[in-house]
């Protein structure tokens, strides 16, 4: 009863943390994954900002990540000049992994090169937020018509099947609200207050240990889990949000006394991204809220996620997991292609 | 691109929580599953050990339900003299939705009936537990031989789809282990103890709610919790475990002083089952575990079950939600029939 082997040649545009996850992934397990799930996984292009690789047969992930480290792309077989536009339009590939950088505002130019991909029959797996925060339900339907897969698991929770457990395991039922810790970096700085430290030393010790960029307002400010809700309300509430349409306050007004009261008081201040039906339209807010220590996500601490899905029949579910972390957003690229293995493409509503 | 609908004909033995709480799902929200799922699905037979209805075009789901509460079901047209195995070898039916008692012993007589509904060719969505905990291997390899598919994802945790997370969701993953609180019943005494009760008046209380049952030994030594232990080594550990495998240890050995000094000390006694790899052979367990506040099964209360499995790619991933009643039960029904709209057939390894 063995089912044929498929192949999947993916042509990656970026290669930071979740290609590097990825490629590490398939440079330890690919065999699992022809053994296990019948999908034959070839990384076959990556084209970043600085170099560009096309090795129709497959580039072998564990030279790729040396060549990477020891800054010797340039010296690889399959080593070319192509922009990110030329290897999308050329490359013999089955799948686009978008993951260039994030750009929340514009989505750009990840979005121009999903709908090129698309516009090509490629299938497309993003861990970019900024085209499903602003342009999803234009991509879904660009993806429909065309017959082709647009995956997009890794923009919220990393690899935790959060989007997933919605808008699959969870369909059939009506999701009435949607609530969550969504954004790493707060959930540590709050969780490292709550042990005596000000805000600013928490923060610097983020920025430390690599969970904080130098500049830290997308996180602080609220802007990572504001993207984020935007996505939760357009792929489980099937609404038409983008970014500056959530209401935002970060956390950088929580101060050490606001912690220490809490905590007197048996609550956890944490930053939660909230999508409800108000109506006929959908709203969305990202705000701190204190928490009694029995709530689900009142014990969810420092770089773990977490998302409560409210639905009608079944009440609410819960889903905690890792929301950052490229070996973890490499599984999330590869839960998609495996979602695609197993026949399905359109999230349904 | 709207897809055609397709019918689903289903024949259910036993019409007890799980399917009346089926037919409510499907009494209000039919439509639904046309509209968005492209799936009508439609109950046409339904045997139990006193009645049989059969009507090839659908039976009304809430003329049915009103019939079975006011005991008119012989007054139905449709009402039949066929025995569940008649209904099986006859009705015109695509599904055998098998919802009657569970014998974790021998797992029968539904396991007959199921084996007699995958010889005909009908797809099988059992909660029943008996067959899962007993017959796994046979009757997944029965499936795949016929074609046809095999869901039991309401044999743990209801409809909280903690099974499709392991082996869908996180397909990819090597899960290494699954620990979590699956039964609800000891979970509402524990919890109850915690307030101050004695083990017999939580115990009583439990039964008066309707949450345990006159003779409770199947949830307090510990058996139900075994059975679904078996199920999740089975289904998500691809081990040949049965009941009687798993190491099992009930909570009627907690007192109320074990509890407070748990208290004391910043902890919860939970009923923890559990399933290891130990070298090349998978181990389970059922037993009473001591857990610290913080663990993220510590704040799982009442009848809310929880379930973390632990992967390779993903590290911990945990789901929460309810773990009994008819909806909630009837939609692990629906969900099976969902992914098997969406062309999924089996679990793969």
């Amino acid at each position: 009863m063995k089912s044929p082997v498929s192949t999947y040649r993916l042509a990656l545009v970026g290669f930071g943390s979740v290609g590097r996850g990825l490629a590490e992934i398939l440079s330890l397990h690919r065999q699992r994954f022809i053994d296990r799930n019948d999908a034959d996984i070839r990384i076959v292009a990556v084209c970043t900002r600085r170099w560009c690789v096309y090795e129709p047969n497959g580039i072998d992930a564990a030279t790729l990540l040396r060549a990477v480290a020891s800054d010797a792309v340039g010296a690889l077989p399959g080593a070319c000049a192509w922009s990110a536009d030329q290897m999308i339009a050329s490359a013999d590939a089955d799948v686009l992994v978008e993951a260039s950088p994030t750009d929340m505002a514009t989505g750009e130019p990840a979005t121009t090169y999903i709908r090129a991909a698309i516009a090509r029959g490629m299938h497309v797996i993003t861990a970019n937020k900024g085209p499903i925060a602003l342009h999803f339900a234009e991509l879904r339907r660009l993806a429909a018509e065309r017959g082709v897969m647009l995956g997009f698991e890794a923009t919220v929770m990393s690899g935790t099947p959060a989007l997933r457990l919605g808008w699959s395991d969870l369909a059939g039922c009506d999701i009435q609200e949607v609530r969550g810790i969504v954004n790493g970096t707060t959930n540590f700085i709050l969780t490292r207050m709550e042990r005596g430290m000000d805000y600013a030393s928490a923060l610097a010790e983020a920025q430390r240990l690599g969970y904080a960029e130098t500049d830290p307002t997308g996180d602080v400010e609220g802007y990572d889990a504001a993207g984020k809700a935007a996505i939760l309300a357009n792929v489980l509430m099937n609404a038409h949000l983008t970014p500056a349409d959530v209401e935002r306050e970060g956390i950088t007004g929580i101060t050490r006394d606001m912690v220490a009261a809490a905590s007197a008081a048996g609550e956890r201040w944490k930053l939660i991204a909230r999508v409800w039906r108000d109506g006929p339209t959908v709203r969305a807010a990202v705000r701190p809220m204190r928490l009694m220590l029995r709530h689900p996500l009142a014990g969810v601490d420092g770089a773990t996620n977490a998302l409560t899905i409210i639905t009608d029949l079944l009440g609410d579910v819960t889903i905690i997991g890792p929301g950052a972390g490229g070996v973890a957003t490499g599984f999330a690229i590869l839960s998609d292609l495996l979602t695609l293995q197993q026949g399905v493409r359109h999230v349904s509503f």
